[in-house]
C-alpha cells in the first residue's frame, strides 16, 4: 500500500484526460524517480500557469494578457472572425499559421446528451462582436463531428440577420490521409468539392 | 500560438509516461478550465510528495518514512523476502494483500539493449540482506517478460551460494483471462502446472 501523499497525486493525475489510474500511478513513479528533471519542472510550470494565465474576456483564449495577444495584435485582420469550440481548437488553427483574423471561443459544443445548451456557450457575446466590431466574415470552424456541426448550424442561423458573410472550413481528404482509412462521408465530400489540378 | 508558460507545462506533462504532446495539451486545457478542482489539487499533491516522500534505504520502496512502513512493520514475516523490479511492482503485489513478507526493489531489470547491467540494480544490497537478515525464502517476483526472466535467472544464480530457498511466481491463466486471447506459452505453462480441482 502506498501513502496518502502518493494516492492524492495519483488521483489528481488520473483525472487528467488521457490518463487512467494505472498510467497515473506510473507517472507518479516517474516523477518520484526524477525529482529534479521531472517533478520540479512540472511543479514550476503549474505555478507559472496558475499565477500568470487568464482567460481573454474578448475571445475566450487563455493568455498571459487580457485581452490576449491575438485580440490586441494590430497586424491581425479585424474584419475576419473564426468561431471555434475550444481553446485547443484556437491553438490548433493558429499553429497552421494561415488564418490572419481573430477568434471567438464558444467554450464547448451543443450537446443534448451532456445537457449543454446555447446559454452555456458564449453565443450572445459572439453576436455582440459580430454586430459591434468591424467583422465582415465569420468562419465557423467547429469540429466535423455531429455535435460540432449541430452547433455550427445553430450559430449560422443566429448570425443570419447580421450583416456578415458566414463561411465554414472545407471538408476533404486530410493531408497525408489514405483513402482506404477514410470514411465514405469524407470521400464523398472530397469528391463533391473536387478541384481542377493546378500545375 | 500559446504562451511560454503553457508550452512549459505542456512539455513537462508530455514527458510523463502515457501522455503524448497532444494529450498533454488537452490536459493543460483541462487544468486551466478547472483551476480550483484540478490545478490546485495537483499542485498541492506534487508539493506534498516532493516534501514528504523518500526512498527506503533498506528495500527501495518510496514512503514517508525511511526505513519504510513495510520494513518497520513488526507483523511482517522477516524470513520472507520478495524481489521485484520496480516500486510499481511492489505496490501491485502489496495490493493483492496476500504476501506477508518484506520486499527488495531492484530498481529495474537487466537489459543489454538499454545498457542496464547488474551494477545498475541493487543486487549487492540484496545479497547482503539475504546473508545478514533472517531471510529463509527469497521469492523472485520479476515480470514475466524476457528481460524480467533474464534478471530472475541472474539473481537466482547469485543467490545459489546463500542459505536461502529461492522461489518464483507461478505462471498460468490470469484471473478473468480468456484462453482465446492468451499466448501459447501461457497456456502451455498453465497446462503443465494443472492442479486437481478443489471442491
Amino acid at each position: 500500500m502506498s501513502s496518502p501523499e502518493i494516492d492524492a497525486l495519483t488521483q489528481a493525475l488520473s483525472r487528467l484526460p488521457g490518463l487512467g489510474p494505472r498510467s497515473a500511478r506510473r507517472a507518479v513513479l516517474h516523477l518520484l524517480k526524477r525529482r529534479e528533471t521531472a517533478l520540479e519542472p512540472l511543479r514550476a510550470a503549474l505555478d507559472a500557469v496558475d499565477a500568470r494565465m487568464s482567460t481573454c474576456s474578448t475571445c475566450g483564449n487563455v493568455d498571459t494578457n487580457n485581452p490576449c495577444h491575438i485580440c490586441t495584435d494590430p497586424r491581425r485582420d479585424d474584419t475576419l472572425l473564426a468561431v471555434v469550440e475550444d481553446v485547443a481548437d484556437l491553438w490548433a488553427m493558429d499553429r497552421a499559421r494561415l488564418f490572419s483574423g481573430r477568434y471567438h471561443v464558444l467554450g464547448g459544443r451543443l450537446s443534448a446528451l451532456e445537457g449543454v445548451g446555447p446559454e452555456d456557450l458564449s453565443v450572445e457575446q459572439l453576436l455582440v462582436r459580430a454586430r459591434d466590431e468591424r467583422v465582415t466574415e465569420v468562419v465557423l470552424a467547429m469540429n466535423a463531428t455531429m455535435e460540432g456541426q449541430t452547433t455550427l448550424y445553430y450559430i449560422a442561423e443566429r448570425l443570419e440577420s447580421m450583416n456578415v458573410n458566414v463561411t465554414t472550413l472545407a471538408h476533404g481528404v486530410p493531408v497525408g490521409g489514405e483513402l482506404d482509412y477514410l470514411d465514405e462521408g469524407t470521400i464523398a465530400q472530397a469528391l463533391r468539392a473536387r478541384q481542377p489540378l493546378s500545375r
